[in-house]
């Protein structure tokens, strides 16, 4: 049977939860907060733990916690007790805390650092994507598989992973809020273009995210801060050229590195595809 | 059997023409540049004309141009000859062309000023929203639905239309627009987030579009130059918020503003429904 203890019933937990639960898993939850453990363990049928210290050493472990406590947490588990624990993480940037897997792994734990690429609006993983970085064992890959049986996994160093999530993610955050605060100064927009609706996608995942995500580590580390800064240093270079009328050929060369890298004809296709209107 | 004269064979007018001459609909194109109107005849057997002045009087007229061209267009229309033609205008912001439609329409003219909600990519009018503005008589209905049958079809004032328009249109080709420059400064992501998908339906919207857009009203008129300003100005004001760990409180109340105008829980919920993982 499969069995699980989930520490941290936020979003991304509870979804865990949810899925595990779904697949007739026997599910163990822990969370600082008490109350938002119980009320997701009458959810899944789970059952609630209160301390790190009754954790039991023989079931696999997802960490689903804010970015700043999966270190300390993992050197909580690691540092006392026997070796042999199997613990899957979840961040969305490595950089923070890979030094506390690599420690935990010395120690003679199992650990897998993978990040799925969707929110919790996701069904289950079908159709989705999950990034497992520094793969170290092939005990890591059943972990995740009991965890996410149909995610495709792809592999990638922590630093291509990072990289790339600065940009797919701290960066759209961004211009997601951004974006969210002018529109809220607005009044409501009668009418919707598919432009429209594709900037309101962008706000409603960037919204969604619970308060933590905006307070740590994707959001306010410098090299985000750094782009958010070129970002809006852009921003203002092509509002000069629009007030030139000058945008028009330097959009022509974008728009052919972005095409060859991106497809962006079938990204075009995909939104008249999707036929709603809202 | 329907017929129709269409003047001006870019984005729009070639769109046009293929879905009339999908619905077996006899065409005649005019176009400034005739070799593009040759090669929209060849595809959808229509024939070319190559003056104004040879346009049959007798068979509506779908202008298709630029915004600047608009008026000038209508006024050769309208100034010699009798008064009768049937006219369909479908520019996407009003301002720069509705005096010249009133004109017309004093000349004893029906034109009906449109904007169909939806680019090129789009496969047919079905589920496509229409604007309607400023509808003068029953007339103008029966015009727009020889062109658009299935459209529907949202009567507004142009003023109405115009604001509208300035954050759904200007504002979302702005930001698309900053963005595809910065993902170009940034090599190919190798993964894509949910929301780096959005962003990149919301950037191949911005690419595609010709770019006599990027030089007209839409996109360099006054109000939108402001708008423009009002976001690049909020995007540094978030990049403060974020250096000193402070958005997470804004959000939540910009959250709930957007959440009672758009409804982004279902948003939300379409970004996930559409199971593509590019």
């Amino acid at each position: 049977m499969l069995r699980f203890t989930i520490i941290g019933c936020g979003q991304m937990g509870s979804w865990f939860a949810e899925n595990l639960a779904r697949r007739g898993a026997d599910i163990l939850l822990l969370d600082r907060n008490s109350r938002r453990a119980s009320l997701l363990a009458k959810r899944t049928g789970g059952e609630v733990l209160n301390s790190l210290r009754k954790i039991p050493r023989d079931r696999p472990l997802l960490l689903a916690l804010p970015i700043r406590e999966i270190g300390g947490v993992l050197e909580q588990l690691t540092n006392h007790g026997r070796p042999g624990l199997r613990i899957v993480e979840i961040s969305s940037f490595k950089k923070p805390v890979i030094e506390s897997v690599r420690y935990a792994r010395r120690k003679g734990h199992i650990v897998a650092s993978i990040h799925p690429l969707f929110g919790p609006g996701q069904k289950n993983d079908e159709n989705t994507v999950t990034v497992h970085v520094e793969r170290a064992s092939r005990a890591e890959d059943t972990l995740i598989r009991m965890l996410l049986p149909k995610s495709e996994i792809r592999r990638m160093s922590w630093m291509e992973h990072d990289r790339a999530m600065l940009v797919a993610l701290s960066l759209t955050h961004f211009i997601g809020v951004s974006a969210a605060h002018l529109l809220s100064m607005h009044g409501a927009i009668p009418v919707k273009t598919r432009s429209l609706n594709s900037l309101l996608s962008l706000i409603s995942i960037a919204i969604s995210e619970p308060n933590d995500f905006y307070t740590d580590y994707p959001m306010t580390h410098i090299q985000a801060i750094r782009l958010f800064k070129k970002y809006s240093e852009s921003a203002s270079r092509w509002l000069k050229m629009f007030k030139n009328a000058r945008a028009a050929s330097r959009i022509m060369k974008i728009r052919k590195t972005l095409q060859a890298r991106y497809n962006l004809d079938a990204a075009y296709k995909r939104v008249y595809s999707n036929s709603s209107n809202c």
